[in-house]
């Protein structure tokens, strides 16, 4: 399956500022999208990098053998041109930032019946999609999970929605950070922890410190 | 299956204070409570509520022939009075803030092999279990899915894992409640939408409102 893992290139996981610096963001980023780009390979998927600015290419970076798409436009954009132009075609979309994506929660998604199959991210968004059809436009404005269940609606098209937690935690803020430490099994988890990030406990919620070592 | 509803009678759903009075948080919970039920019942499991108080029992609420035990222990110490006690016995336990929780995502985890099998919630909770084997004890203090697999392990006994959102979404807080209103299906989605909730996106993040009405 083609699968597109769109990545915002200029500044990237701007929420985390707070806890990482503008140059570990930049790494802790590329970490994840070496793991999701793992994961969509082995769970058979043949991935393509979407990304808004070039990115320096390199297997260290999960990225040997992978084509790299630079577009500067909005994510929505951007997407809707890389979806199925000819019929009998299929697309995935998988955002670089899914940290916790398994081959076997990727398997799950591109497995799923449906002219489009959803997996709806935290918060009302869109973190994966699968596209089967020519008449499906994604929009990623705004709460886009109810927005693609009612695109593909209007266009008569059936839709399928995988029901992962691994999925559905995109990592922007610091309290995913939690997540990855707790569930990541790849680079972001390491990298995490080698910058000296842990998982803390107060008052019944979990949220993570990072040692000043 | 055997499967235990713990349930906090008093004071239920504290943190969502901010945008419900005690009496609305006691409906809420109730709703969401029933749902549970439902959804466990539909997915063949017998359910037994564990309730730190009585609670007035009825169909309404989703009670009609519930068995109704009232501990008022904390919630690690009523759980574990309720685990298998007999070799071959199973037992789940399945939180009653899970509002998303559907026949099919229970099914998944009654369904997932392993002495123990888990989901995990968000922040590093433990929103369900099966438990399969008498030497197994929960401790919900702290971040208590990593605790669990380490209890798991230290007993030597195999744990699946069930990678659900669905169950991993417990409703705790408001931001929790644009989970209900985007993917809820039962009363707890209807009894927000009749309070006046509703989604809404500000700088491309999702929360709730609540109209005047």
């Amino acid at each position: 399956m083609q699968v597109v893992v769109p990545y915002a290139a200029r500044d990237p996981k701007s929420r985390l500022a707070d806890v990482l610096d503008a140059d570990e963001r930049r790494t802790f980023a590329r970490a994840m999208r070496a793991d999701v780009l793992d994961a969509v390979r082995a769970a058979g998927g043949a991935p393509t990098l979407l990304t808004t600015a070039p990115v320096a290419s390199g297997a260290a970076d999960g990225l040997g053998g992978v084509p790299v798409v630079v577009d500067d436009r909005p994510l929505t954009d951007a997407v809707n041109d890389a979806l199925p132009d000819e019929p009998g075609e299929t697309v995935a979309v998988v955002m670089a930032d899914l940290a916790l994506a398994t081959p076997e929660s990727l398997s799950r998604l591109f497995e799923t019946p449906g002219e489009v199959a959803v997996a709806p991210g935290r918060g009302g968004g869109t973190n994966a999609l699968v596209v089967r059809h020519l008449d499906f436009r994604v929009d990623y404005h705004g709460a886009s999970y109810r927005d693609h269940r009612r695109i593909a609606a209007e266009a008569g098209l059936s839709v399928g929605v995988v029901d992962s937690m691994r999925l559905a935690t995109d990592v922007d803020e610091p309290a995913d950070l939690a997540e990855v430490l707790v569930h990541g099994e790849g680079r972001a988890c390491d990298w995490l922890a080698d910058a000296g990030f842990e998982v803390t406990v107060r008052e019944g919620r979990v949220g993570v410190a990072r040692s000043d070592g």
